[in-house]
């Protein structure tokens, strides 16, 4: 880790000292961090370095595409010189280094702390060639330093084997966003902006991408930002008209349409548009930076207001860039019209190597950039280009907020023990494990300011982290407010929109500029993200074998209104399947856990808001329920991950016990207890043995999974021979998954959730996916030998107790107050607090 | 099946006879399927009806969600005849109901074929509502007629044990959208708009889901709708200001943004409001009415003037309807404003069983729609109600495009035997499946004009189905064309938008309508769609066991551009996980096919595109590979689903093999080929079985799948005892998923793809996932026992093979010939045609 540091810090505008060097009086720091300037012509000198890195940024950017060899074209260009399978995409590039090359100017003139989004993740060979241009290429790889050699290297690295990726990518110095799966830069972009009010998130938005679902509502993030505590996003939506192989939709509107689409978004747009029909690059750079100016100018503006106390919701600038698909590349090639086309989408020239013509059309194509003028004999880039780029941790490559780790300060945790649920004995106490959370996360909030937050699709109150939540902070909200509203203000902490791309896009933003948060959904409706926790995973994956990357704060998921309380929503809000997609991804990176009360609930989040470079997936329950574990022995429990509960069995010490039954989440651990009741009732004499697993990953192998048990571990607790009946929240198959090479595999039999349709009480639920207190006990009957042809009568009273409580149902449209009203204290003879205090399901929270 | 049909059909204008009726002279098809009329008042007799409907269905709405008896309170309402448990959503209904109501008048009117598409799935109470007011509901569910019995039946169900889901869901008659979970109904409006020219969409789009994802790109539909030949989406934006706890932000910002973002999004905007602070709703009916009779008339005039030959793209009307959330419910409640605010969301007056005073609430509030009025002393709806709804097919709830079997036709299918390719002996010659599949689609595409289409993101060219399938049919596209563009035309087959969203969207829309379609993708990013996915499986899952609904056609997934072959791309491509996510659905509705070749994948899409109530996933390489069988040995192979390949093994008749080599997947086949010629050459002695397997879920238990082979089919394929090493295209968890109840588990041995990173040639690709030829024979070798001792020489050749070739790469940037060039026939002595006709990786379809 080697990236050069600033004399000037980028976050404490204090230090800067700028006002001199612009010959202005500062004022205050928010006019120093958005300073503004004189809208004027850019001059000759500027122009020509403007160009000059442009020129050299696009030839750096062909380089990595083609050449393995005669870099800088020292020589006539060889057809061995050229790679043999050619990758990568030119067609985006030339106007992401266009962008880049007036970012360096405004961000060199002003000292903007500036962070760049690209959007067309395509692009990855020009964010290499200014990463390396600016000198942070080579600061962090020291084997491509700024020489002929090193741009050699440089050159045959890119999508090589054994090299770097084709797209931006981890490996990307100045990279928060992977844009191999296209939508998501503008919502990175708008976490990366929030509680950073001093940051500009220059973001390029490829007019692919703008055709997504996620990045069409991004747009409204405007209505989320605070002009006050958050940083700036400048969109450039950039046209240049095609995707893969058609052209896009708002390159094909009229242009007073898409003028109205983005005022309609609440932005106020700026064009524009050049390098069409070969016009003069030059005349394109002075309306960009003219335009750029005007821009930031705008900013500024609207920065100063908001610090005088103005909270009207701003309309901010944002930038419609429309310039050829692959600008600069051959107009024609072989006959067929290449740049401004779709043609141009990847490698323009295919077949370099295929002919002596083809070969120079490529060399006369790098050559139209003037190599020799950019490079000096030693292969350095000259300070013509050069005196563009900004310093240290101003270069936009450089900057410590596309390493969020460098950021990150630790979470002021205050102690979850305090917020602990009374659990004198088990099961006697009821409580919602969310509710419980949201308490403690309220204080999460108080000691933390500006470096948390909380996300939510529109479900923070249905799954019962509010109100608590809202006692230290509102919702961040900037549209408008009527009286009735509540907890509503221009800064909070918690975030919500009714789109689970958005949470998802905004809190990896936040996360990977360093900060922390956590997302709340309901457990069915996360599928809708898959793709992007895919894209998270995938990142966090390649990050840990990077050593620059420092570690970021793991991504954290609470998933409540879970499948089994969905009974009233139906079968459309039943889906257990995020956990079996989410443990597909590498084992490093990827954490279950399946707290069954609210202690173990706390204890476990506050772990999971400790750590980092993790997925951390917790699923609970939001409706009261039996509180099992006093604090002591839910830390204990959560720090094995697994274990037994010795006074919910009838084991014998130093026997093994006749039937194991296990239990994962907090509904099956409630029907495993009530079967226990029911056996240790009817069966005095079976040695049962409960166990509960709160971390999935438990179950696995230790040779695939760090949290894994070894075999002779997973055998002491499930034993090697006895029946197993494993009660578990999610689709059965999973648990034999995870535990298929075990030797008490033959021995496991699995309920869950089987997709079986619609059903509106809870116990009708259960027993419909065969999961209930009765059919555990009948599975159990059927699994040790010898019940079921001694206990064919309790077999019976058990399927007999199923019918009575579905017919129940049936006829009061409620379950069994038999069923309801069990607890495990009262099933011991013991004294029953308050588990028939019910609220469940005709609140308002129960949507 | 028993919904009444129309004396009128809904697709034949000419046997309408509706001129007369009017009084107009109808000139022409068009203008009779879309007739313009006078804008004047309702009238009083007109309006008395709209608000009796309205009234009708509001009230019906709140006795679904509150009443176990007394329906129609003919006595004073007690405690015992509310429900205990309150469920269902009143927030969004009464716009529905209104919305509903005024669609009938016109309807009447013009005899306008219509469908409702219920963004607010919450709304279930009012459509079911809607459904009973107009017959309909009483047709198809025989015990619920029309009296005060069926009233009182109508509520009892509502979702309540054994009745009815709480959403609009299959159940539910009209209904193609589950609005479950939110984002997807202006989607499926254009998929069943295209193609029925004469159709109007009435789309109502919640606030709440505007603000997905996916909504919020649907909008840009319109480019991709054919004025002349497909129908009409009417997008009703119905802002009631809230979604579960928050304010929306389309509600909240200023009318003149929102209409400039309606008119970005290309449509001309109506706006209606009223309702707020008590104005009298017959006020708001005259608004909403002179607005949709001014809205079907501008219809009438694109859809006039797009028969004349005017192919501008028109600004279609839509309407924004702004009402309050729960309109006409309680203004307030114990203090607390609840019409009109979010407390109104769910269930508005939550404990109407607690005291005298809420029983009297809930009262009054059912009692100020006047039920009197509404329905005579049988408890049928009065004249006054029913006068409103229209005939036959013509109700919403009727219509036959909402029950999609009844008019879907059969496919003409080409016999795609014609397009095998030829296959002398395999492996001998090279093709790329998915082309091949293109030529057979085009004439598919040829064959049935008007009911079969192709959707894809922006990946129909890279997939390489173009451009074979552009032959007969050009890609729909209603924005600008410039001279550059090929293939773009106003009606076409084929569809493409960069969002994935959006592709299967329309197509599930085109299917839940009656026609047939595929959806071609990256098989990385179709887990952008996991979620709608999984509501379209549910639905079907429903569905199959609602007599009514008819079979539709399957979904059909096309996934090319794979995961071994995103070497180039890089690890953010690569996904196998997609065929995990779908096998979690019941065993019902879902198949996965992974064809080896062009004439397996021939025969297998052939198969899908004449099943009906299915979701197929077929995976298919598009790169050149070897063809193994020839189209009757496929045909075979594909109708047995799994198969040994003696061919390719060294068996000796009427012995058991001493290794079974599994193959799923294209490039796993390859791989398992090349394994298995290495081991003919070096261990001749060795009995080799080759299986390779088409339809995936043959491997699994005859009980868990009606594909699954009994364990003794099982065990003759793959014997109960000897070593089987399996090469499988996704993760390997799978396979042991679906055959961990096979004796044979314990010798299972799976290869796959193991989430490793990143390389950028397809043979280190497979290296780095030890799923590589040289790695499959020494997984043999470790297996089979005797061979670790005495084949250590050959092990370790295989382990220099694997280095010498990984060192290849990192050389020359491309892998072996020796690999790249290898082929069955050649491997065998036999000529080899075409094996080393490579064309892969560096043409511009490489995306």
């Amino acid at each position: 880790m080697a990236i050069r540091t600033s004399t000037r810090s980028t976050t404490s505008s204090a230090s800067r000292g700028r006002a001199g060097a612009r010959g202005e009086a500062v004022a205050d720091p928010v006019q120093q961090a958005w300073p503004r300037r004189q809208v004027r012509p850019l001059g000759a000198d500027t122009l020509a370095s403007v160009d000059a890195w442009w020129r050299a940024a696009n030839y750096l950017s062909i380089g990595q595409i083609y050449l393995l060899d005669n870099p800088l074209l020292e020589r006539p260009l060889e057809r061995d010189d050229i790679k043999p399978r050619l990758l990568g995409h030119w067609g985006t590039t030339p106007g992401l280094n266009f962008i880049y090359a007036h970012l360096n100017r405004v961000i060199r003139e002003r000292e903007q702390s500036t962070i760049y989004i690209a959007g067309p993740g395509h692009g990855g060979p020009g964010m290499v060639a200014n990463a390396y241009l600016d000198g942070t290429y080579s600061e962090i790889y020291s084997g491509i330093d700024q020489s002929t050699d090193g741009v050699r290297k440089l050159f045959r690295q890119f999508s090589f084997p054994g090299g770097i990726p084709s797209h931006a990518a981890p490996e990307t110095p100045g990279s928060i966003n992977e844009g191999g799966e296209l939508g998501y830069s503008l919502s990175h972009a708008y976490g990366a902006a929030f509680d950073n009010p001093e940051l500009l998130v220059a973001t390029v938005i490829g007019d692919g991408e703008a055709e997504t679902g996620p990045l069409a509502t991004a747009w409204h993030s405007n209505k989320f930002l605070d002009p006050l505590h958050d940083g700036v996003v400048l969109p450039i939506l950039h046209l240049n008209g095609y995707k893969i192989a058609n052209p896009t939709v708002l390159a094909r509107i009229p242009e007073d349409e898409l003028l109205e689409l983005m005022r309609g978004y609440g932005h106020t747009p700026h064009v524009v548009s050049g390098g069409f029909d070969g016009e003069d690059p030059a005349l394109v750079h002075e309306r960009m930076a003219q335009t750029l100016d005007m821009v930031l100018n705008e900013i500024a503006e609207i920065k100063r207001k908001a610090a005088e106390g103005d909270t009207t919701r701003p309309a901010w600038p944002m930038i419609i860039l429309r310039t050829p698909k692959g600008w600069t590349c051959p107009a024609e090639i072989d006959g067929l019209p290449v740049e401004n086309t779709w043609r141009a989408h990847q490698v323009p020239l295919a077949n370099a190597r295929d002919t002596e013509a083809h070969t120079r059309i490529l060399e006369d194509w790098m050559r139209k950039y003037r190599p020799e003028e950019l490079f000096d004999e030693t292969g350095a880039p000259v300070e013509l280009v050069t005196r563009l780029a900004p310093d240290g941790e101003l270069r936009m490559s450089a900057t410590p907020h596309a390493n969020g780790g460098l950021l990150r300060r630790e979470l002021a945790l205050p102690d979850f023990r305090d917020y602990a649920v009374a659990v004198e004995e088990p099961g006697a106490v009821s409580g919602e494990a969310t509710r419980t959370l949201g308490g403690w996360l309220a204080d999460v909030i108080r000691d933390n300011p500006d470096n948390f937050r909380i996300f939510g699709p529109d479900e923070t109150a249905s799954n019962r982290l509010a109100p608590a939540v809202y006692e230290y902070s509102d919702k961040q909200w900037n549209a408008e407010v009527l009286p009735v509203d509540e907890h509503l203000a221009r800064a909070g902490r918690i975030m919500e929109v009714l789109s689970e791309h958005q949470c998802q896009g905004w809190l990896e933003g936040y996360l990977l500029t360093g900060r922390h948060g956590l997302m709340n959904s309901y457990e069915a409706f996360i599928h809708i993200v898959d793709s992007m926790f895919n894209q998270h995973a995938k990142w966090l994956k390649v990050s840990r074998d990077i050593p620059w990357r420092r570690p970021v704060s793991s991504l954290n998921y609470l998933l409540s209104s879970h499948v089994w309380r969905q009974d009233h929503n139906g079968f459309s809000h039943q889906d257990p399947g995020f956990i079996d997609h989410v443990v597909n991804k590498k084992a490093d990176v990827v954490r279950v856990y399946l707290p069954p009360d609210a202690n173990t609930l706390l204890s476990t989040y506050d772990h999971c808001l400790r750590s980092v470079d993790y997925v951390n997936v917790v699923v609970a329950g939001k409706q009261p329920s039996p509180q099992w574990l006093d604090m002591d022995a839910a830390i204990a429990h959560c720090t094995r991950g697994l274990g037994i509960w010795e006074w919910a069995g009838t084991e014998v010490a130093g026997e093994q016990p006749d039937v194991v039954l296990g239990c994962a989440g907090d509904v099956p651990t409630l029907e495993v207890l009530a079967a226990a009741s029911i056996l240790r009732r009817e069966l005095p004499g079976l040695k049962v043995r409960v166990v509960n697993v709160v971390d999935l990953m438990r179950l696995q192998d230790v040779r695939e999974h760090p949290h894994g048990l070894s075999d002779r571990e997973f055998d002491t607790i499930f034993t090697s021979d006895r029946p197993i009946v494993f009660a578990y929240h999610g689709y059965p198959w999973l648990i034999h998954r995870l535990t298929y090479r075990r030797a008490a595999h033959a021995n496991l039999h699995v309920r869950g959730y089987k997709e079986e349709g619609t059903t509106t009480t809870p116990f009708d639920m259960v027993m419909l996916n065969d999961l209930d207190r009765y059919h555990l006990v009948i599975d159990v009957i059927d699994r040790v030998p010898g019940l079921a042809s001694s206990q064919a009568g309790l077999r019976q009273r058990m399927q007999d107790a199923r019918l009575h409580a579905r017919q129940y149902t049936r006829e009061h449209g409620e379950d069994l107050p038999e069923v309801t009203d069990w607890s495990w204290a009262g099933s011991q003879g013991h004294s029953q607090e308050s588990a028939t205090e019910r609220t469940d399901d005709t609140g308002s929270d129960n949507v």
